[in-house]
């Protein structure tokens, strides 16, 4: 066997083994056989080493935020996690621990999510090691949450808490040095490197929510787009952000770290539209699936998005988020 | 609109208009409606700038090659090209003439082909500029073609000629010289630079092959996995192999060229396996579909694939192709 086909065969193939149209990894091509009636949900996201995670990260936090982030996409769309397709970029030929703890992390982001890999190519190329997913969900037919059908009136909310990973970032990049503890230091830095989109919120989102999307870019940014695609604008309420105790204890010890919260990225958490006569059914639909959910604002009919702060005055914040060009 | 978002809607947003799923890129997923009883064959190829493609080929046929290498795998499994998602990584931000060409050969590649483009994903990042793509196909259920099924006795057929790709990249790439005329040296290279993979196929290679796989990593070394994958092995007859005038001219000045043609690589032609009693069928099949389709030897039991030459007695071509490590 050649060095790609080892390496496919030897790390790959064992997550490809619960699902038959992927023929072990061994063929051109692999078969998703939708049931009737539903639609295949398409994503995909592509991580590089040195832009999206530290080349140093331990290859099985790349493997899970690699697949993580692809999820993330489905979960705010309402579709349900079924398969993904991945390319990966070696600057160089990657040694046995690396690939085995890549596969590991790969391994435990499918069982949490509910996937299977079925497919991948690999290269040899220079440049940072890079890892492209396309990822598939399944949508009863025409059952897609879309991001455009925000509508004046709808209530905000976001699942989880928001900015966990943004902080952690600034700290594993040594970019801040927060006065919290060991233990909100490494809880901030574990969300950075292992995200975790909240699987439980699909039925709700699709029976519920008038749109969705996922927060990749910044609370703030990710909003500025939904209503943008919407033709309708928001007012939000900075003190309404869901913090964790962690993300807390930074900004009791530094206030200005609730702009990075409103505006760092990477929270991999939903952002939904909900109508205000579906909002109790959202929320008990939410809270029965153990997601925490949070009404931060409301869709306004003016196309701006207006951030208020603690006096309920409107807020400087730079609607800045994470933006490749 | 941020970078990002201008590239996609500028230049990427109009090669997704008649796909309803891909909600003109401005969603952050889209939907495949898969017609009912059919399913969707899934493949992903990465193309990168001085692997597949140089850098300074014009970026129209970068834009067709990266589309029509992943179309090839799509018609070798049978199923009718459907859709694709793109992730593009640019070392630098690329200019309105090198999108616009880029876009301009994926176009007409999709026109080529009959698929549109439905999401995607742009990055900036160090290394080589590469385009990933997953593409998507339509088969009836459980009707893909796959590799692992030839048998003992199945007539080993290729579409097309081949050759003339890794001839022309050698042109291309200034390491040969052959003494061929000026036509013949564009033919080639224009081969190269715009593989086209063979559409009209599908319906015979559904109806009449027991396995099939297309040519990217020489012709030896893909009918070497093809028969690993089985449990057979072949005879290949190597003066039956199929030669444009372009490659036989080249041959005919430097007869160990047909060493290349054999093992060379980015054919992105058909290479099938057919029972004794659906040759005819799948030849007139072929014929009536316009495509080209040669006999070049036979599935064997044994587990080995010999190569003969013109007297009949095997030779000693190296098993080569392309590989990545």
């Amino acid at each position: 066997m050649t060095g790609e086909g080892h390496i496919i065969q030897t790390y790959f193939a064992p997550l490809a083994a619960g699902f038959p149209g992927a023929l072990g990894l061994r063929d051109d091509a692999a078969a998703i056989m939708p049931p009737s009636g539903y639609d295949v949900v398409v994503t995909v996201d592509a991580v590089a080493a040195g832009v999206h995670f530290f080349a140093d990260d331990d290859a099985a936090d790349v493997g899970w935020k690699a697949l993580a982030v692809n999820v993330s996409d489905l979960i705010a769309k309402g579709a349900a996690p079924h398969a993904y397709v991945m390319s990966v970029a070696f600057p160089a030929l990657p040694d046995a621990d690396w690939l085995g703890a890549f596969a590991r992390g790969l391994g435990e982001a499918q069982a949490a999510f509910g996937l299977s890999l079925i497919g991948g190519d690999t290269d040899r190329r220079p440049g940072p090691l890079s890892v492209t997913i396309t990822a598939f969900g399944l949508v009863p037919s025409g059952r897609m949450v879309r991001r455009a059908t925000a509508r004046a009136g709808d209530h905000i909310f976001v699942s989880g808490t928001l900015g966990d990973s943004a902080l952690g970032l600034a700290l594993r990049a040594g970019s801040a040095s927060y006065a919290v503890s060991a233990v909100h230091r490494a809880a901030l830095i574990g969300r950075y490197l292992r995200p975790a989109p909240p699987l439980a919120i699909v039925p709700a989102l699709r029976d519920f929510a008038s749109a969705s999307m996922d927060i990749s870019d910044g609370l703030i940014k990710d909003l500025t787009r939904m209503c943008d695609a919407s033709g309708v604008g928001a007012r939000v309420d900075l003190t309404a952000l869901p913090l964790s105790d962690s993300a807390r204890a930074v900004v009791a010890s530094q206030a200005d770290a609730l702009g990075i919260v409103a505006t760092g990225g990477d929270d991999y958490q939903v952002l939904a539209c909900v109508p205000p006569d579906a909002v109790a059914g959202f929320k008990a639909g939410a809270q029965a699936a153990g997601i925490m959910v949070s009404e931060i604002g409301e869709i306004v009919a003016s196309a701006e998005v207006v951030v208020t702060g603690e006096n309920g005055e409107p807020m400087d914040l730079v609607a800045t988020g994470y933006d490749h060009f």
